[in-house]
């Protein structure tokens, strides 16, 4: 129940022989009747963005913000590929847009996985067929179509919201390089609400804004990331107010299962900065904090070390004036203008030892505030990440 | 053979009961007769400055670039310990000064440890007396400080440059948090070629910026940085070039010490970027490949994987053009316009898996270039860095 629990979708999740395990790698997102739709979306801000990227992007120019189709590949990125890896898109909207009956430029690609390869294109112009043909809008076609996204995740990432009238689905993957910018996670999020594509890109805009460019776990960011949101109109307009919260509540969903499930992650925490001159600072002082190895690894041994914290905001840019500063750690203070402050030592160790961290930095200088959702960095995300093949 | 190699200079290092271990954690640099030399130091730049650094730094201005010790803690950083911190600097400035002989705005103060912690100032009112009493120019007593003002490193970083007329030798420490801005460490540095502050401060700063502002292991920057150098003028002046090239020789071999010593580095990388528009924008892109948590996981694994490497540049900022982009590892060419390139996989496996690894990126589009050193990303970093106690 994710990408076709507004009505009017179809998905499908192949195995096509990227991926050398034979898992699923291939994946379609259509419109039921393979009409193009008003559609939205979030690119990286990576100049070395991969072809997908700059093919889809080039896409939405042409059509005005509509598709019919988004085709997902994972296992390889088909980034620094060049005209041939751009060609190489090209070719894999083409096949969609054949099966759908559809122009190529309504069909979106996206591809997930290593840098630096070559499509397979022969196993694709086998499989993209037999892909359109696979698509359907059963819970289990769903399923299979979040599953063929992933690369390192060990699973899938679902989230929806009912609005009553209407409703909104989306499937999400990233593991590894997700950063203020939108490091490589790919979301395709679905509604069936009306909506222009000026209005809808607006409404995505938002929503990625407080969730996936709130979230970092190593301060990367990718040449793939991309979110996408189609909108099927079959439940009529609606509030456009409502219509955001709930994309925003699926935005924010994704976001959190990605960083519980990061890379060897083994517990989350939000980083606020509140009490900063404006909310902008306030947001490059929580993501220094949130991006820092030595808190991350803090955070790993469940120490309550706000030394580390005031080191990075000290060094952050920002204005800052030690003597203001106050840091809590789940509401249990440690630090009250610029010193250690007495406090219930038994309760915090308790408390970081949780699931779930919060630490709270107050700068003491103004109204502005932002929270960053991280990680802790452990052992295993090194054993993740130190080889690629 | 450190900071008593150059002519006019004593040391001392003795066990003062900062740390729990009973290891030496008080240090002694200062000139034979007690009187003040023409002094320079750099200081870290964040905003949390730790007190010593905020009492050199006055104590300096006060001066005018004149100093006759320098008094060296570890175990604690003296940070974040507000007005009654810099009390404490000033007393160990003042304690010092009464056993030499001289005003406290002649002594600075250095400490380095853990972030938060008041120092135990009745060890210090009995220790330094003693580490005055203590003070010699043999080798043996220079080993003894270099130890003392280790924290977690595996052993003291000592380098020397003889210039013919003159000497000029240095001790430092620093293993976590080592960035372009300069982060935890410490280094005293010794000449007897006689220098004003002013060409003494300019000669330091150029020194500072190719070796130390040039190295980065976890991209933190620390409250506690500085780097002194002295100059006795025993030895008469010298051509300033002359001695500016050897105070550079000495901060370069202290800083590839470092990294090589870095917590739980098991390799060594330089990241020179070249063909960039200005060497402003190529040293923005060597940090940001340099700090990158995945290629550093990368280089644990002696993986090539130099699509990180591209990732990384796209997303630093810079002016970019991907189609023009080549990487090279060791001189082999992995990547030429954007895209992989046919080379020797045997032989590039072989040098990943070497100790000290080079890599390079020529962005094609001008005449900047710059070069970071920086380290692998362990297993053991994680270990060292996830509990303070």
């Amino acid at each position: 129940m994710s990408v076709t629990f507004a009505s009017g979708f179809v998905a499908a999740g192949i195995p096509c022989g990227i991926k050398a395990s034979g898992q699923r790698d291939l994946a379609l997102v259509a419109t039921e009747d393979g009409a193009a739709v008003p559609v939205a979306a979030v690119f990286t801000s990576n100049k070395a963005a991969a072809a997908p990227v700059q093919v889809s992007r080039a896409h939405l120019a042409i059509s005005g913000g509509r598709a019919a189709a988004v085709v997902i590949s994972s296992g390889n990125a088909n980034a620094a590929t060049g005209e041939r890896g751009r060609t190489d898109a090209r070719r894999m909207a083409g096949l969609v847009g054949e099966g759908l009956g559809c122009p190529a430029r309504e069909v979106l690609v996206c591809s997930t996985g290593l840098i630096g390869y070559y499509l397979p294109m022969d196993r694709l112009e086998a499989g993209i067929p037999e892909l359109v043909k696979a698509r359907g809008g059963s819970d289990e076609v769903s399923m299979e179509a979040a599953h063929a996204i992933l690369t390192t995740d060990s699973r899938p990432r679902l989230a929806v919201a009912d609005g009553g009238t209407f409703r909104v689905g989306g499937m999400a993957k990233g593991a590894a390089m997700l950063a203020p910018d939108m490091a490589t996670m790919l979301a395709v999020i679905t509604t069936d609400a009306a909506a222009e594509p000026a209005e809808l890109q607006e409404i995505l805009r938002r929503g990625v804004e407080r969730s996936f460019n709130s979230l970092t776990v190593d301060g990367c960011t990718s040449t793939n990331d991309t979110v996408i949101l189609m909108a099927s109109g079959r439940a009529g307009r609606t509030d456009p107010t409502v219509l955001s919260d709930s994309v925003a509540q699926v935005c924010r969903d994704l976001a959190m299962q990605m960083a519980e499930d990061a890379e060897g992650a083994t517990r989350t925490a939000v980083i606020r900065v509140t009490g900063s001159v404006d909310d902008a600072q306030a947001a490059a002082g929580a993501r220094r904090v949130a991006d820092s190895q030595l808190v991350q690894c803090s955070l790993h041994g469940a120490d309550p070390y706000w030394g580390r914290v005031v080191s990075e905001l000290g060094s952050a840019g920002l204005e800052f004036d030690i003597d203001r500063v106050s840091i809590a750690y789940g509401g249990i203070v440690v630090c009250r203008n610029g010193v250690a402050a007495d406090h219930d030592a038994e309760a915090l160790h308790r408390y970081m030892r949780g699931p779930r961290i919060d630490i709270q930095a107050d700068l003491g200088l103004g109204p502005g505030r932002a929270a960053i959702l991280t990680t802790d960095l452990s052992e295993e995300y090194i054993a993740e990440n130190e080889r690629t093949s």
